[in-house]
């Protein structure tokens, strides 16, 4: 199978491709060479904050030989300028068009964090930021959270969702909105409805009504539910969104309507405060339905610690996955030829 | 010798286990293995600052092939809560429940650092805060400090003491209060007084009133003592303490009798500014005495740079002696059976 | 050729060593041996901002094996104090005189970066700073910008010039001050003449009146010149200056006539906004004449994007230089005499 040469999003890698990574991914997980990647480096860019991502992407390259270098949005860089066509008299005193070919000059491959601004919703949803920044890079880029994709929670997700032996074809997904006193993007929701689609699953997007998803995201995930023998559906109703569920996946998200009004968004969010999971969520769910969510979770405002630090949990498999997953995504991307026999 | 599972503080370990350290790292001082932990990974969790503990640690695996990622607390990592059954609608986005099992799966050991919290002294006696934190974690351990506890600083001060030669049997330790303008904990006067005893070493504890250790931390310290021959008194009196000592082993704490009350404390010890070491300290000491402090040290505050800068001062031979301690402390928690022969 | 014991400036190595490790460097492009410096750490003392230096020389180590540990000013350090003689009882917990031993016991090369204060000029070109911190290592120090100094930038850009093959004897190249918001250094316009006059070039400064290098700077560049058969002229007429030009180099400094009076020295810059580089100052230059800046370089204040963004631009090939010519000066001073041969 021909090498991939970005990380963007699962979407473009191909089902084969997937299945190729997750089987890599599990080997990872028993046994792994520590000079594979000897002398290979991972540039790191952050334009938001990260944890898990930060951590896993460090501990991914040094178990197998590599090394990682970190540009974070917390250090003294001069900050960092990424609009077009300015005469930059302010504070930020180097343009991304400078800074981000020269950390790519110094790696073998580079990761970049770049989350949506949450101003306009065609802005984000085209991903223009990420894609311009990544125009800038000549080495392979892995995409550590754009603006409308996170494709290394979504691998990961895939493989937890594998290691649970939650079934593909006929399994149940309901990916739901929850309340969260901070506008959030939408690329954790979309990609997770999309990677369950990828998968065969029937997936059911539960939100409240002016929560929808733009008409890219679920035109996307039905399309590949189309090919993969899944389906994609979406409700108001909790009840009928939850029966039968084998996976409830939490995220909260910016509301549609209000996109980039922040006190309007605010206002129609803080109505729905209710929208907390707890044990009642899964009455009429499958019995051995897992609860999922991609970190970090607020306590008792997303979900009650009931659920949380229940044995239906499965979000510390989830983050455990982001390290095996980007494993073989970094083989994928860095290996020799001569190293891959 | 059976191997040590956790590294929290030097008396669970005994004596024998102590000194098989200390022989693996005088060995360390002169060659090691630059494969020997190769792919290993050193996890740090810094809820407060650091500087030698930071690098040294990155230095003691990196010698040996092994890496070690930071979380600490400048980054942007959403801030951590740490309170249990907290409904989180406050800054911090992300519970230490989810974070720490999170690091602690993408590494082969995991570093802790969480200081006293200052308010409650049997709270910081109990050590509880650092328990729970540690309790999170499926693979080993390792104490970068805790509310009362500072194995690593003790394991190198023990190292420092016999590399000057200090005698174990009969040799006198004096662990002095200095003034400081921040309250501090009594991690380090309390471990060090044990450690000391651990030694077989005469240890006084010269202190102002008011700032008396807990009973917790002299009566284990008498009872090691009794053990190993040693012997553990405390005064105020300075001339009386300092008379025939081996070393001064300097160190501010938070007074005792007002612990977390702020104002009362910062009184207490504004009338105590002339604790600061200097030459008179020395005048009915041992002939070659020397000057302890595990840093950081205020200059012209708690010492005089004439003794800190005078062939007395052995501060910058205890800071090296981190490293070479730390990585027997790591080949302990990490070499494979295969690699232990 | 005997090896080198710091990596300080340039003209002390002399031209037959800078000329071996440009020959290094240009071999490290094509091909390393990714455990060359296995098991070696490199300290990394960071008393101001930098991305390309922190990146590039962790990128460096990481090729060949090695490691890098960072201490930077936005860590939580306690502050480091760096006045003698001082009573600690402000922010700063913790002296120079502590901190820098202590990190430097635990690597086998330090970098330190402390840039000019900007107070006084006779200090700042004394380099008085960066040569006390200096002094309290044991262990090959490399100057990653000093006061006065930045060795490793120009070692990069004479790589450059040589990959653009920019004459040597004959070569013309014109360092030329340009407007800044900031009061920034003359490290880099010092070094970079000095730089040109060992390669042989004529040098010309190109500053607006009250912008003159110190006599220090200027007479040293013009011995050097002597001895190489370049030469070094200065003049404020641009027409003049950049006729025939090879390369134009370009960097904003404060005012040596107003060094250290903050609103005279912005004032006196607020009045030369037209030192901006766009395409006429490029009308009587050299056919192929490049455009050269050390970065972070403002758009459209120091440079429009029309030179920044045209095939004149050497700045990637500059940046990209730092990790190559690192790698070779890290070489020189870590690799043992056993693996030289």
């Amino acid at each position: 199978m021909s090498r991939i040469k970005r990380f963007y999003e699962l979407g473009e890698l191909g089902h084969n491709k997937v299945e190729d990574l997750l089987k890599k991914a599990k080997s990872s997980e028993t046994s792994f060479n520590p000079r594979r990647l000897e002398g290979k480096v991972l540039a790191t860019l952050f334009l938001n904050p990260s944890l898990r991502t930060l951590t896993s992407f460090q501990a991914s390259m040094a178990r197998v030989g590599g090394s990682t270098f970190v540009v974070s949005p917390e250090m003294s860089i001069h900050g960092l300028e990424t609009m077009d066509g300015i005469v930059m008299d302010g504070r930020a005193a180097e343009h991304i068009r400078e800074a981000v070919p020269a950390i790519a000059s110094y790696a073998d491959v580079i990761g970049i964090r770049a989350l949506a601004k949450g101003f306009n919703l065609a802005h984000d949803v085209s991903d223009a930021d990420f894609i311009e920044i990544q125009s800038l890079c000549d080495i392979p880029v892995i995409n550590m959270e754009s603006a409308i994709h996170h494709p290394c929670q979504s691998l990961a997700d895939w493989k937890s969702l594998d290691d649970m032996s939650i079934p593909r074809k006929g399994g149940k997904i309901v990916v739901s909105w929850v309340y969260h006193p901070d506008p959030l993007s939408h690329s954790v929701p979309g990609d997770t409805i999309h990677m369950a689609a990828m998968r065969g699953m029937n997936v059911t997007l539960l939100r409240p009504s002016g929560f929808e998803l733009s008409n890219y995201i679920m035109d996307r995930a039905r399309e590949t539910a189309a090919l993969t023998g899944g389906s994609v559906v979406e409700t108001d109703d909790r009840d009928e969104a939850l029966k039968d569920a084998n996976v409830l996946y939490v995220r909260s998200w910016m509301s549609s309507e209000d996109y980039g009004k922040k006190l309007a968004d605010r206002n129609r969010r803080n109505e729905l405060r209710d929208w907390c999971v707890d044990h009642s969520w899964f009455k009429h769910t499958h019995d051995n339905c897992r609860f999922m969510h991609s970190l970090p979770v607020r306590r008792g405002v997303e979900v009650l610690d009931e659920v949380l630090d229940s044995r239906l949990s499965a979000v510390t498999l989830q983050a455990r996955n982001r390290m095996y997953t980007q494993m073989a995504v970094l083989d994928e991307l860095l290996r020799t030829d001569k190293q891959s026999s």
